[in-house]
């Protein structure tokens, strides 16, 4: 990559949790950072971590993952992080919405938000990377123009009781990471999904969950957020005669 | 069901279709029908068949499937079909979005058509039809209190290079279905989902493929809508001890 | 089918069960029946009911389901139901193993007889059968020469920690089933698989299970085997533009 | 693992393949090699030439992967890999069976050899190997007693028309792999399956493929053992947090 800088592309991030870890596993690999999230001061307060510990970090916040938004938010990523200076050569959807609610209960507000996070900032995300993929040289160690992955769960692959509106958005985003790897593959553009199947032990799940009451201290039933990061960073390394679409990653002793 | 008079209501109907051919099978059944289609004129032509051949049906013609047109049109049908003379027993979703484009070509227009004809309207259609059903007494016969089935197709578990519109929306729609179906059988109600894996002989489709060039004379390969819809009909009538949530039906000759 | 007399075989028939269902709704169909199991006593006794109920039943005893076993019975019940008097058109695998026991507890033994059963015994029937089902005329309403389904059950999608036996087994016949299904369309044999998710309701399973203590009473939370038989009468009667490959049987109100 | 020496098993190696390309990775990474294959003489020559690379492995040769045979070579391979000593704490089933066959052409002695190749020896090699790793102490880095993995392909999880005995045995190994995975996680046991969706580029496939005519030059459409090697070490090193049971492996420009 020469001169050229390379810059990871994350849209959902939060404090502990897998985007973090995945820009500053990113960070480690020589990449610039632009981190898309809502909560504009907690994403400042992010990148700024990021920064002291010598990461070249940006904040991009935005009001909704909506179409239009991550639209526009690409227009200040690229001012920011200029071609032939830098180049986007890896993005992370991970911007997901948590629902959980009986079928009649759901409104369709409800609806609409697991929609527009999960596939519709997705969709638009998506043209956009991909759009500035295909500009990109192929890398000489893994054969590709860029990387894009995807963090599923396992909602993406089941429907149950609570997850009427959630499980839709979730297989939605995964059919929509296996049109793009069949597409795209013959551009040397690599798209994967992972299925997150557990806990991810992070400061909001620690204030949320106490159950079972060892989980934080028992590293056998929960993952870690830096532990999915080196599979992003796996996956992102492969070599094109190799390449995965989807893995699941779960704890040693989830039960499934 | 004594003399209370069972209803179907379908929403996606055209003439010669899976919507059409489920509609009159059920009336044969001794159904009322409601139904839903864009498209108020065609719509009306093929009541006024149904009509004609001896049926009870109305048109409730739509503007879109948004879920705002489906909750006002779910209104119009509980006026023109009043409990306790009638009570709505049967319920499919056959709306789709047909769209096949390279993923950098489609419009956010083209998405969220897809989304909301195939997922959203979906969402709306079960929230009314399953209101209704589980206000319904039991079928002593079925142990139903109501049947509800939507149409999928290869799409619906396959994503491809052209279907990174279509294909979201499709296992959005199964992932609903697996997700009620898991929620409301324990309410007897009957949740289910067609994989309809080939093409359909419909007047649609003779005007729009003619490859292979004999397709509609060869009976083995394609689907004729009314095999489909005695499908249906067996399902909606499959007794509580063994109901079905998924099957797949394609023609004796299809390649898969 | 004229005067020709048309042979339902099932193999894997236990009284009460699946296989016996199906072979009296097959003869009520007008089939003649074909039934292979081991057991000698209890086949016999399981064909004079069904014969006393005006069907015409033989008993085809077997030491075992190993390909030998199959092939050799398959003379006999060539013998006993000789071309052009009688054409085999429908056939049942439902022989099963059922083993449950921690991995490093299972014999290879346990493994073989898993495999034999399920998987071998299922290969040598199908290649009996669908030597026959070729030289049969194709039936004018349903389009088939033949019928062919395979029980499967959970088991056969999912491994669980105690049926590193039979799961193995149960997916191998899944997976028969499925390249039949594929390789035999275009000869007009319908080859299908069920997945029978839940307890069925038969003296072996009354005599064995008490949990929950209602659940013989509670028709929603058991299948009938005449409900499969009813469902696998609907497949064999599927008209050749609309047949299924898999289906899934299970009680209303089972968890899943 | 201090003087410990670590000690990788694999079944079914060939030179050029995968199960070369690991043992060859895995000695990279300090671990002793029990190779296990049939065909002796070829064996001992790819052990010869991993140990005049400084490996240290040896030659395990089988008349067949039948439960018998796998049972006593691993009689020597303790003998020869001696606790405390060494301890296994990797191992692979890579062994296969290919067999394109119609299904009426399969001779039974050609569904049994698919089945024991791929099934029976897969039984009986994880028998041997997990009772092994509950001896060993977990790893600090991967709180790992020890990693088995199995290779798999598309016909692991799609029957075809020509693959009715293939089919089976590779559904039926992914099967047995996740039933283990389910049940000795717990035991810190990590057990993985690969599903390889492509051409390996091995001197044996090229003896024997020319189709597309470039396929040995265009690294974008063909597996190098080596990358499958990568993917199996990286799988092997996966932290506890964050195990994979399953990944697919294609070349970049694979259609699928």
């Amino acid at each position: 990559m020469s001169t050229i800088k390379p810059v990871l592309v994350v849209a959902g991030v939060r404090a502990g949790g897998t985007g973090a870890a995945t820009a500053a596993a990113f960070a480690r690999k020589g990449y610039s950072l632009a981190l898309i999230s809502r909560g504009a001061e907690d994403l400042q307060a992010l990148v700024d971590d990021l920064k002291s510990a010598g990461s070249d970090a940006t904040a991009f916040p935005v009001p909704s993952y909506s179409a239009p938004s991550i639209s526009s938010v690409f227009q200040s990523i690229h001012t920011r992080y200029p071609s032939p200076h830098y180049a986007i050569r890896a993005a992370l959807y991970n911007a997901s919405h948590s629902i959980r609610k009986p079928f009649l209960e759901l409104t369709l507000a409800d609806f609409h938000a697991a929609q527009e996070t999960i596939v519709e900032g997705a969709f638009a995300f998506s043209q956009e990377i991909i759009r500035v993929f295909k500009e990109n040289d192929i890398d000489v160690d893994t054969g590709k123009r860029g990387f894009l992955i995807f963090t599923g769960s396992t909602t993406s692959i089941r429907g149950n009781r609570t997850t009427s509106a959630a499980a839709p958005a979730k297989w939605g985003l995964r059919a929509l990471s296996q049109s793009l790897s069949k597409e795209f593959g013959e551009w040397n553009i690599h798209v994967a999904h992972a299925i997150i199947d557990g806990i991810i032990n992070t400061p909001f799940s620690r204030s949320r969950f106490n159950d079972p009451p060892n989980w934080v201290e028992n590293e056998d039933v929960r993952l870690n957020a830096e532990d999915i990061a080196k599979a992003y960073v796996y996956l992102a390394e492969q070599p094109r005669s190799a390449w995965t679409w989807e893995l699941d990653l779960r704890p040693a002793h989830e039960k499934w």
